[in-house]
């Protein structure tokens, strides 16, 4: 069985994911199409505003089976993201990825990924890094400004390119065009496509024009988000109040005494928006800090970080998925492809179990990785 | 200068306090009467009702110079609490504690005080410590269920005694009777007198009894709570979904494995009160349960427990104690008595400042440690 794969958010689900799931399967003339999806944290550094079990609903409708992309990928910044989203494909023997870009083409973010592998290896790379310059920043001036490198599709793609070359190099690519300019917008001003960013504004103020521009046989399944990334200021703040510098030094993605700042700035914060403006520097972006923040509300030390593949946690599935379930677990019988967690699986699940846990909290929501089937369509 | 030492809660401060101060002051033929008083949480394992500085401006209208105990002695058992309290009077140079009692025969207590240091030296004591037997249960089988031992207060009382015996030999005591009825009665049905329970649930009920039993002078310093104990479930629920065992492990007074029942009853508890019911046994008090469950919300290590006196923060002060301030400072010219928490001090008070930002975090109040000056009449 061929299988493509495509590496997710559906933050929500809307025309444009249709549009790319279903090119994809066209232009990779494949069996079977695999999302890997952010579970209840995005990468954007925010908890996404459906739980990941409503998500995974929303994405069997495009594609066949939905596997949740290890917490640690999505908290991280692109380069980890891709390798956690390329292993975890690995794992699931996937042929092909297909990802959107601005470029549109294969050949040219091919080029950038092989000489941004080499250019990583050069000393002024580590100069520079260590010059307290951004990771964008230094390609950017490495790549003398190219322009395919001002899109932030174009990049991840780029690391998706990367991650295959150094952990996956039979599997192939496959990139589809998507406009650039949709991707920040913050209104609804397209018939049939829009924004992730304008999408959920618009559910989160009860407007309608979402309706436009997410698939009709689903719509059923929208509603107010379960929770904004504002829920989570509370809980951070009372973090960052009652813990040590020294456990604050030992989350995952906080380094060069960033647990200062934190611990300065909170004092002056009453909001996220305020703490997240109060802590904004030249040297780190916005996603950055949120995600740090995210790491922080999980508790997510350096030493819950692993970026091997153990296990993979199937959220959904349609008939065709199950057989390729079937067809994996005939073929690799030592890997392990969950489909309920238990007593007994849940050790390989522990950041993504904790972070349901949270998301619940957050959102006064009640399924959690227990209690929840796999969704099946 | 002779001075009385108070050890108080004031939650909030009533007309039995003002009787207890007014006879203390008689009974004890002294100068200057000081108020050793609980911070921003209290023994019984809750936030205060009103935060320290309210409390304090309460407290001035029967003291003259209110003192924080320290928030180790707050969270702490009746043993640890009249250890931290007494120490902090032989800091102050307290010529005499002045305790309420329900027996009010300063001798029975004293002879069961000397007893008790006697029983604690016993292998049964540790036998049966051993076995999980509660402390007070021990005692009152030790003491073939002395009635004494049956009163709330004359079991406070008696640590005091223990303490002063222990640590501060040269100290007097002096009791005062006081109706053990009163102290956990859920209305307040005396014209003059009421427990601290019922005018609690008054001011939260808003109704208007309170009036009665607080003293006129200051009654426009009364107003709803600032906040309740239900306020640190979510909190409480965060940190223990997300601090892993061996965290919860090093809190304070957690032991025998109390992390792993905490970890369990958490997620079949969506309340403070249906925690508290899930946690329940016969081994357990319940304001152990409860100084645990702050202990975890302040995240109060092992390691952060402190029961020497290495400064005493001075909360407020009339005329006299201010006096009774110069007198201590001429007199003890190596010890710290701070009226104001500024960077070069705040090291003294970690635990307490750490406690009023979380105070402020539950109740949406601003006066800090840093911003707030001592309250002075």
């Amino acid at each position: 069985m061929k299988s493509v794969g495509l590496i997710t958010e559906y933050n929500p689900f809307h025309n444009g994911h249709l549009f790319h799931a279903t090119l994809s399967k066209q232009r990779s003339e494949t069996n079977v199409t695999i999302a890997i999806m952010s579970g209840n944290f995005v990468m954007r550094g925010e908890p996404a505003i459906y739980h990941k079990f409503k998500r995974t609903e929303m994405a069997l409708s495009a594609v066949d089976l939905v596997v949740e992309l290890p917490l640690i990928g999505s908290l991280s910044s692109s380069d980890t993201f891709a390798e956690i989203a390329i292993k975890t494909a690995q794992y699931l023997d996937i042929d092909i990825i297909s990802f959107g870009s601005e470029s549109a083409s294969l050949k040219d973010l091919q080029y950038l990924a092989t000489q941004m592998i080499d250019y990583e290896k050069h000393p002024d790379f580590k100069e520079k890094l260590k010059q307290g310059k951004s990771y964008p920043r230094i390609l950017s001036e490495l790549t003398h400004n190219d322009t395919l490198l001002q899109s932030p599709n174009n990049i991840l793609g780029i690391s998706y390119l990367k991650a295959m070359q150094q952990f996956a190099p039979h599997m192939s690519a496959l990139t589809i065009k998507r406009e650039g300019s949709l991707h920040h917008q913050k209104v609804i001003d397209h018939h049939h496509f829009a924004s992730g960013t304008s999408i959920r504004r618009s559910l989160m103020n009860d407007n309608v024009d979402w309706k436009n521009v997410v698939p009709n046989q689903i719509q059923s399944l929208y509603c107010k988000p379960h929770t904004t990334v504002e829920d989570t200021f509370p809980f951070i703040k009372h973090q960052l109040i009652t813990q040590p510098k020294e456990s604050l030094h030992s989350i995952y993605t906080i380094n060069e005494g960033f647990e200062n700042r934190l611990q300065t700035m909170i004092h002056r914060s009453d909001s996220f928006e305020s703490l997240l403006s109060n802590l904004n520097t030249k040297r780190y972006t916005q996603t950055y800090i949120q995600r740090v923040l995210m790491n922080v509300l999980l508790n997510i030390t350096k030493d819950d970080v692993n970026k091997e593949i153990n296990a993979v946690r199937v959220l959904g599935m349609s008939e065709k998925g199950r057989s390729y379930l079937k067809y994996l677990k005939a073929n690799y019988p030592n890997r392990h492809y969950i489909t309920n967690v238990n007593q007994k699986t849940a050790h390989y699940f522990k950041n993504e179990i904790k972070a349901t846990h949270v998301y619940n909290l957050l959102s006064n929501q009640s399924q959690t990785d227990f209690n929840t089937p796999l969704v099946r369509i």
